[in-house]
């Protein structure tokens, strides 16, 4: 195997393909990258056998030469140094050749580094996914759906199906939904001729995070395609696949209040800065807990205490409000990670007492739900 | 006591001062931050008792007003929480009042902190420098000055000593020397009119760290003034004490050979970029060994090799060699340091022999002197 690429080139993509690999797995040929040369570009392979990444690198993209001097041929190499090597590298091209005693020579300038291979032969055949059946949506709108439901996931083991997102594809609707029992957050996009539908598959909140961190802010689609135990994301030069986590995803639309005693409009940042100083006291114990109180129809107070450090308190000018006076705690962070999540300037938060369950929703959006459990302080 | 401050201003100074306040202190009150309320002004101190930084912000500088409707008072607060307070307010403006039950409140918008404080008068006297004679440099030369030779201070406590950075200041000269005794940095500086003379007073590389990470990068001057136990770094507004290391430095400038047998002119970054790629392989076996071989008169061969990874080569262009071949094996680490704690672009680097200690100089400047100890490989 021999070619020499663009080292811009190699550096992004072997970037992408290291989020898959990990040091620390059972199956040691996976702590290594596989190398993989044909005439039309060069394929990088990463795995630790719960994701897998496949990074394409074209031999030539619109007019604009990737790798030269192809030679084809397919190589593992050991992945712990390889980006710093190629990143430290003198010029702009790298040569990669491998021979067949599996020794890889990497040239750059008057830089060569030797290094041992191992037989390409040796690493696992990927589990290709068996499935024509897809649907596409924008990137950046995959990515916001990420972004708006997986903090919400468990981190327990305990209850390993809430360590994942619940997605669901029926009626041309696709719904995210993550929940660690405290707190849920879902949303809910319409899709165009999806030419499949699934009920509730269960993916990884570690892989969704290591997907979003590769995928560009583009508007370029994604091309999603599941089976009974696997989900693959497929762009232009990736194919990002997943397991799915085995078990039932608890039913969560019954968490979900219908009626609402007391709805607050309020401007999304105001109320984010505010929960966030008051937290600055509310760590002290543990709990993280602050207090959102009605004041009038123009002003709610947030306040936080700890006995060691001292109190804080602040109002929050609302918009508006309806329904009953209310005194309610709950965990700043929650309450912090819900705004952050939604992407819009106002919102609208219901609540049906003190003791039950409350939402924060976009004013002029219901497709995002965020849903807090309060906290008992008394 | 009871003040309105410009909150930039607040936020710098609490930087500074927060540097020397640990929550790990055997003294309680020395978690917490001393604010004094002046007419002329605010000064904030902090002090772990091996540092202690005192920083001032003038009520009225240059015409522009910092603190206003001043109410002199003294108070101590928890360190722990202010930094974030401060920065998380949404007021340019600060107001920070306390009562005689020692409660302190600080306000900006409608945000209002209710904070425990503790009596001022709990809090140790700092020793004050008894000493009129003192000597100055501009900042950014004592800032090169630490980070050309702090970083070779040893980090063990067998020998405390070596934890600290060697300064002696006689016959107009100001010298600084750290060694672990394994590498040695040292820089020499001419001073004008300096009315004292020490020999050899240690102080601690953790105090000179910090205090590198406050000064700013000015031509402004440091006043230096030194006791048998203390040194105070005076500027503008801050004053920076520190105790000095007791015990004897070991008499470092016999280590220093004085012929070379190997002389080697080459670029900083070329030689520097270099090992920094061969230091990648040598990263597996801990020691971080690598090699340098002379070729010929144009030409050194860096290598490093990894039985387990493999082995990396390079050669580097120099300007030219004088003297006998060389083989030399040495720490990739230090030698890193090394050549970037000079600041030239021409690096003079004499060897006399595998075994002994050899020197890196800029070219063109004597008083900046690295020595390394080689490392036996064979």
């Amino acid at each position: 195997m021999k070619f020499v690429i663009q080292r811009d080139q190699l550096i992004k993509s072997v970037q992408d393909v290291m989020k898959a690999i990990s040091s620390r797995t059972v199956i040691p040929i996976l702590t290594g990258m596989k190398i993989e040369a044909k005439q039309h570009g060069i394929t990088l392979t990463g795995s630790d056998s719960d994701i897998s990444i496949e990074s394409h690198i074209p031999a030539e993209e619109d007019g604009k030469v990737n790798v030269e001097q192809i030679e084809e041929g397919t190589i593992v190499l050991q992945a712990k140094y390889f980006p710093d090597i190629i990143r430290k590298l003198p010029e702009k091209t790298v040569e990669i050749e491998s021979d067949e005693n599996l020794k890889i020579t990497i040239r750059s300038g008057k830089a060569e580094f030797n290094l041992n291979g191992q037989d390409a032969e040796e690493y696992p055949q990927l589990p290709m996914l068996q499935t024509d059946e897809s649907f596409e949506i924008p990137t950046d709108l995959l990515k916001s759906l990420i972004k708006q439901t997986v903090f919400a996931i468990s981190t327990m083991e305990t209850r390993p199906i809430l360590t994942g997102v619940n997605i669901k594809l029926a009626d041309n609707k696709l719904s995210f939904t993550a929940t660690d029992s405290h707190r849920l957050a879902s949303r809910e996009i319409p899709v165009k001729e999806a030419n499949i539908e699934f009920q509730s598959i269960v993916v990884p909140g570690k892989s969704l995070n290591e997907l979003n961190k590769i995928l560009d802010d583009t508007e370029e689609t994604v091309e999603i395609s599941v089976t009974s135990n696997q989900i693959l994301f497929r762009t232009k030069h990736l194919n990002f696949l997943s397991r799915l986590l085995d078990g039932n995803y608890p039913e969560t639309s019954r968490l979900i209040p219908e009626q609402s005693k007391t709805t607050l409009h309020v401007k999304t940042k105001e109320l984010l800065s505010t929960i966030d100083r008051a937290s600055l006291l509310a760590k002290e114990e543990r709990n993280n807990v602050v207090r959102l109180a009605t004041k009038d129809d123009s002003n709610v107070e947030i306040t936080s205490n700890s006995p060691e450090v001292g109190t804080v308190a602040e109002d929050v000018t609302i918009q508006s409000m309806e329904g009953e006076e209310l005194k309610i705690s709950f965990s700043s962070k929650y309450m912090i990670d819900a705004l952050k999540a939604i992407e819009y300037d106002d919102v609208k938060v219901d609540f049906t007492g003190a003791m039950r369950p409350f939402i924060i929703r976009p004013a002029e959006d219901d497709s995002i739900l965020q849903l807090i459990l309060p906290v008992r302080t008394y």
